[in-house]
């Protein structure tokens, strides 16, 4: 249940939400498995909100890139479902939770190759593969996208890709060229293994400051119009946000939609983007994670941002 | 997002989704191991929607007792919620969806005795040994919670055990016992599997019209206050919808989300349980099954009702 | 490959087998779960051999009773195929190496019921529920089957069923009751689940020395020809030691086909039985386990006897 | 047991194994996704024996080269175990039987990247990646291993590798090179997985006649001694042969040791490789198989040779 916003004004909420959640020890943890994440330091905390109306209140370090990682998910999926051919697409993947491990192989195996949904990493291999049906530069097509969502900010880089740091992640992803070769195997993948999974890489290592996200995203929480009309459908957009809610937060959805209430996606790089339906899009970033990848500070700073204000779907 | 309900009103609204909806044909399956479900007639169909402002309005067979099998779930949950030490609950049972069968011992034992959510069978094992806590016959509390809610109605019966339905489960009962004394096996069992089973079992054999369902189920729509006082609190009463949005039908619980967009609850009686935030609470209750076990024409009578009303929590 | 046996004689070979393995420290496990059974001194070391012609040589406490546990499960199969009817058990229970834990429920639900070998607690439920159809009294006549092979020997007890050990491991049987249980779910338990377990229980609590055991198990040695003729085919003798090499050590079936080179059967009380096909059976007892479940002591001291003697299949 | 060989003579007795098992319809199945395997005519049957003292016997297409697949494991694993530091190896793979699909992930992933035993496709995979540690070229020198076992026969091409089968397969290995880059995000890959796989598929592809497979693998059943001196110890040829009886026959070694009880290793091009340890090695080749994906006629002639011969490890 959504309820209008009172005193005090969100921009103070937010400076008090910095306040209480920015860290102050090196609780949680870093992705082992991606070098360039694991340097930075642990009190980096941001938080922005967009509003239907048109405002952003922001706090913390939310002017600061980061890699959005998995949160890249939400904006392919919405680009490959505009890009032609939803039924199609769902045909190839599911739209329930996993119930087990965001890369795991197993529950892949014993549904012959229909990843579970489009949030865990073979479904996202082949939402992007639908993509690049499309455009076969899928990377650039959803970093145009996010730019264009974000709009022209003098003196501001934009979001960008970090060439580096995709590279990196490419040399060192055997798991989801395994998950990749796998669903060609099982004749779900149109295009080599090697070029979806590039695709793959850079689009995670997009990188964004939390007000950029909190726009980019600004789109579903208004029906699916965005900066410049429609991005998706009313109807495709709440789907999405459906899922969202139950598959966005890796093994943990149900605690989250339990504790915050809100559809949201993740990332290993420690952002989370959450939706109000038809009040706004909110972006939270802090790189310290627990035990289920997602960010530790951020959901603790969601759920309080959420009693406090009462923005939940329940 | 929630809309005002416009013209026409909620009344002809319901008759043309009966209209519409009624099975003509014997589409679906029934549940081949409870005898006692598998002789209604395909064609019955039934809604009934109780609002935030007293009225109720209904359609079809919906003053027709229908068993509510798993959708007991729901009020054993708040009942074990309120009877005290949520968090001792959960400790025992989690909150993520299973993305496995709901009567799955695989997971259970991957898990080492503790079952992903309240609404899978092992989950719901657990609440019933937690409220049997306070209340040994924890069936027949159950029933007087939901005959307090429906409230006092001249000339009807009100819920009702089907007492020779209850015993022909039990004597079925093997998965279930394996699922109990497995729980014990792990220590997360406190009372006899037997006797545990046994309330199980009858708390999933009472007889409910959708009227009364819709009634009875009122107190999640309106922040856990019932027909006297509160039922569970509103963060609770919040938590509950977000259980039964990502846990509660089945493994098509990503499915409904998509399609219906509310927090609901299917039983294989044929009935389900969906609630508005805010606004109502629904029931509608149709024998035939899908092959996920969820009635396949309430299903559709969901998603046709949100269409028309905009009813979604996204 | 079967060698003849050359010098030094057995008597003096198990003598130093005895010196050599007999434990010296607390090494290894005891069965955390059967209370009986974890008081037993560490150094506890009895080895046997019984040959085809007619001797039986042992050491160290080859005289000391000790609880047979799974053991067991080869007589009772060998009973039940005797008793009739072997395609009707084979068609109940097949002949793999499992793959997984003992009494796991995973692969009992991946294969509908048919568990995978009749070691696995599974499969001997299912075997010991096939022995119920002719001889209700299942455990009192694997005793006398037992008490048979072994003969009268003056002045010894023989073995016997610890009754106060079998009603312990019963009323802490939750596992073995939910096997029982989902067996009976997919119809694969024909008598009552509580009776079956009570039965297996019981032949698990058998007590025999070394030497008795040796002489129980040289019908498998011998083309299936016991103490008073043939207790089983030459065909189905070959055939249970087929399973036992397979399937017979718990999950290092493999390793100790690789090491042994023997058919074996171990046992939670730290015995372990082995066949040479047509010159001996051998058994060896020692209670500490390794993390497999097998006696640590006794499969070092078998492997350690077959690289003297050459004796091995391989 | 292994008993002395009586008359009939053995090549009579072949000749009439050739007449009863020559497949008459074209019962059983091909395997779908190897084309240049499934146009081969169903009534292809062949078998050889070669034995210790030194003689060949064969019958009916015993000298028709066939694609040897998954039996150039056996010899795969020989020759690593050869090439040097065996404890290195087996700390990279187990030697358990697997009680899943021969090329499943499942397995792999719940046991963190260790395979279960080396004839599951990803243990071979390792199993390779250690013998290009000495030979980069692992199928040259394998072929030329076979090629020397076999020894010069005038007027004979010998074992040769298809080259233009193996790209076929290779074109067509997803399912491979997932296992590859599984094995390597968890470590347990030294070389690139394209190599790997690459060198494993030519291996498979080496084609060779009933006759020569008799010759090579006759190392195995006179203690590892080959036709130029030792090939393994005597304990590693023991070893080999455990190794084969357990975890030879994709997932029916146990319905395989239970009818033939001989170490044996399959492949999909319908060989099947049988050793009795002391006495002789066996090939048979009839390209249809069971619902396992061993030879069907192969199987029911290996049992019925064994019934004739008495040739059986138990």
């Amino acid at each position: 249940m959504m309820t209008a916003l009172d005193s005090p004004p969100l921009g103070l909420v937010l400076d008090d939400i910095v306040r209480r959640h920015r860290p102050r020890s090196e609780a949680g943890s870093l992705p082992a498995n991606i070098p360039h994440l694991s340097s930075l330091p642990f009190d980096r905390f941001g938080i922005a909100v967009a509003t239907v109306s048109g405002d952003v209140f922001s706090a913390g370090d939310a002017d600061l890139p980061f890699s959005i990682q998995s949160i890249s998910k939400v904006f392919t999926l919405a680009m490959a479902l505009s890009a032609g051919d939803p039924a199609a697409l769902w045909s190839r993947v599911l739209r329930e939770p996993s119930g087990t491990s965001f890369n795991s192989l197993v529950q892949l195996e014993v549904e012959h190759g229909i990843p579970r949904n489009p949030f865990i990493n073979s479904g996202a291999l082949v939402v992007t593969d639908h993509l690049m049906g499309r455009y076969p530069d899928a990377a650039g097509e959803v970093l145009r996208f996010l730019t264009d969502q974000v709009g022209h900010q003098s003196g501001r880089k934009g979001p960008f890709i970090d060439e580096v740091a995709a590279r990196s992640e490419l040399s060192n992803s055997s798991r989801n060229l395994a998950l990749a070769h796998f669903l060609k195997d099982f004749g779900n993948l149109r295009r080599p293994a090697e070029a979806v999974v590039a695709n793959y890489v850079r689009q995670c290592s997009i990188m964004m400051t939390c007000v950029e996200m909190a726009k980019a995203g600004l789109f579903l929480a208004q029906g699916g119009r965005g900066a410049f009309g429609a991005v998706v459908s009313r109807s495709e957009a709440k789907r999405i946000g459906s899922v969202m809610l139950t598959c966005g937060m890796y093994d943990a959805a149900g605690e989250f939609a339990y504790r915050v209430g809100l559809p949201g996606k993740s990332g290993v790089g420690g952002g989370i983007l959450a939706i109000v339906p038809g009040e706004c899009c909110i972006c939270v970033w802090s790189p310290r994670l627990d035990s289920k990848g997602n960010s530790l500070a951020g959901t603790a700073a969601l759920a309080d941002l959420s009693d406090r204000t009462g923005w939940s779907v329940f």
